[in-house]
């Protein structure tokens, strides 16, 4: 087991990191400054792929809040507000959503317009303390769900010290907050499938995909909520297990498992939401020529997104200019359920033993 | 604990039916008969609202679709091949998507054009044989989630036997194949409260709800995917449980509680997915009123869309049609998470505990 910082040591960070910015500002108007905050722009001019840490990054530019200017005074407000919020939330032990944040403001009369504006506010917050709003405790809806030989402990309060074992439950287990922020105990796993749709993780579920491949699954839901990506992270960098990633063939599920392994340019301001090392291992363009799989003709959308992808600094690497190529060429999309054109257990009998193989050159 | 029939039993009934269905087309070819099926019609003119039943039924209009019509060659053909197919899926205890069968078939050169065309011919087989898709383990993609003091011991194969408790995982547990078909074995609950909106499902777990109100939570993911509907059905008939579900007040969220109590027109051929005595607890229209919710104006669809539940005979009852009212004159919608203004704890501390006590006498 390798080393690791345990989630309530990371908490208790960020607790540290949010009383800092409280006690800054508090300094400001003791010394009857007007109260300000400086943090890194976030405008695309100061967003950068960086190629030795495989992932968007920001710039040296930074961006002054300052009371001084009125027109800064109303996101300033809503900043410090929510900074209040973060560190009520986790000396509670509580949880909320995106859409939680901007009903709350409410009942404190701070106005935000629409949620995308209390959103960007909270991603202000985690440019400056540099932390990702899950540590805060703030959760997007969205579930995928995890299966597996991994033992987990709990650090959320109710649980605190509990310990429960991944297979526990046949269906997976869900990525809610308790999971996002549990510990690692003790696993048998020496590699971790992350797999786009929910009928195929059911599929690898059933057919004990997990003992065969001595796999912890994990279904992405399609383009993984952070908290997930944050987790497939964890895994790779402390249980040092090789990540593999299943997708629709298709450009977009080509683009999950690019955001997987490389993040996104709007969490440019993040570095712990990639896992550089994961490698996209299927559905490719390829696979639909070799299994002969059940496909639909791209449409101009696709072609269109293709095209976008090729002028991506991510997408530099060989298999995916050689499977951008093929797309092209065959001008064809596959789902992973076309997998079933071949009875249930294909995918799991067959594709997957050869593919990780494969994969063991990359 | 009231009388159950374990999901197991069921399971072996379907097959009983099934391998009835075979036999009888045999007979019909031994016989050098054209082989037939009958089945009730399910076109508009054949759905009436049972008031007794209090859901959708399907009227004495049965059709015939015959080999000795060249038109009905194909669904008869396709009907026949899925009633294996889905013998075969019990046989094995496997399960599969609505996906999948459309993939499936290709393998057997059996030619679905399209998805729908699929879907529909599942929809035949449940129709003939008066089980639900789920019964003969086709499932959709679709995941919710359940918490609470609930012991369930499933009888799926790979964990047949083997018990776990509901509260085992603080994120709550997947509503999947494998816990749709568990039976139940013990729980100290007295109510069952049906959630629409993840957040609130979450904000419940956190506050502990399920001990303060002595309650098992779902989590609909808003529109209840069909084995959380039959999940929510058998909860109250074989554990005897009050039913009672909160969504967003609009007519949408509405519309998502009737669908659990009273069903849905295009399942009228089906018994098992009503809960009549289920009730609407909130959120109300009259609640942003009470509460001073936040709340946003109606647009041309939500106004649209009352007007057809106006019309609509679920709505009969007394509640309803009050609501309706209410959101005329209002003209205005919330969302559960809108009581988050009052800070997180409001719903669980104030406004449930109300709701729950008022609802005694309705």
């Amino acid at each position: 087991m390798a080393q690791k910082k345990s989630m309530k040591i990371k908490k208790s960070e960020v607790l540290e990191v949010l009383k800092k910015l409280g006690e800054q500002i508090y300094m400001q108007l003791v010394n009857e400054d007007f109260p300000y905050v400086e943090m890194p722009s976030r405008s695309t001019k100061n967003i950068y792929y960086d190629k030795k840490l495989r992932q968007y990054v920001l710039g040296d530019k930074y961006v002054k809040r300052t009371t001084r200017n009125i027109r800064h005074l109303r996101p300033f407000t809503q900043l410090i507000w929510l900074a209040d919020i973060a560190h009520q939330l986790i000396n509670q032990g509580k949880t909320c959503t995106l859409r939680d944040i901007f009903y709350m403001s409410q009942a404190y009369e701070v106005d935000f317009t629409d949620q995308p504006e209390s959103d960007d506010i909270i991603t202000d917050l985690e440019s400056i303390i540099s932390y990702a709003r899950e540590d805060f405790n703030i959760f997007p809806e969205e579930r995928s769900a995890i299966y597996g030989d991994l033992t987990i402990e709990y650090t959320v309060p109710r649980y605190e010290g509990k310990r429960i074992n991944l297979t526990v439950h046949p269906d997976g287990v869900m990525i809610g907050p308790a999971l996002a922020t549990a510990d690692f105990v003790d696993t048998s796993a020496e590699i971790v499938l992350c797999i786009e749709k929910g009928a195929m993780f059911t599929r690898l579920l059933e057919e004990e995909a997990h003992k065969k491949f001595n796999a912890i699954v994990i279904h992405t839901a399609g383009q993984p909520p952070r908290a997930t990506r944050h987790l497939i992270r964890r895994l790779n960098e402390e249980l040092n297990l090789p990540v593999y990633i299943f997708c629709d063939a298709d450009p977009w599920g080509m683009h999950i498992a690019q955001v997987i392994i490389s993040g996104s340019a709007n969490a440019a301001h993040l570095k712990e939401l990639t896992t550089p090392d994961a490698k996209w291992a299927g559905v490719w363009a390829s696979d639909i020529v070799t299994f002969k799989l059940p496909s639909e003709r791209l449409n101009e959308l696709d072609i269109k997104r293709l095209k976008e992808l090729e002028k991506d600094p991510r997408y530099g690497g060989e298999i995916w200019r050689r499977e951008i190529q093929v797309f092209h060429k065959i001008q064809r999309k596959a789902e992973q359920e076309a997998f079933s054109r071949y009875g249930l257990t294909k995918i799991v009998d067959d594709y997957l033993p050869r593919r990780l193989e494969e994969m063991k050159s990359f």
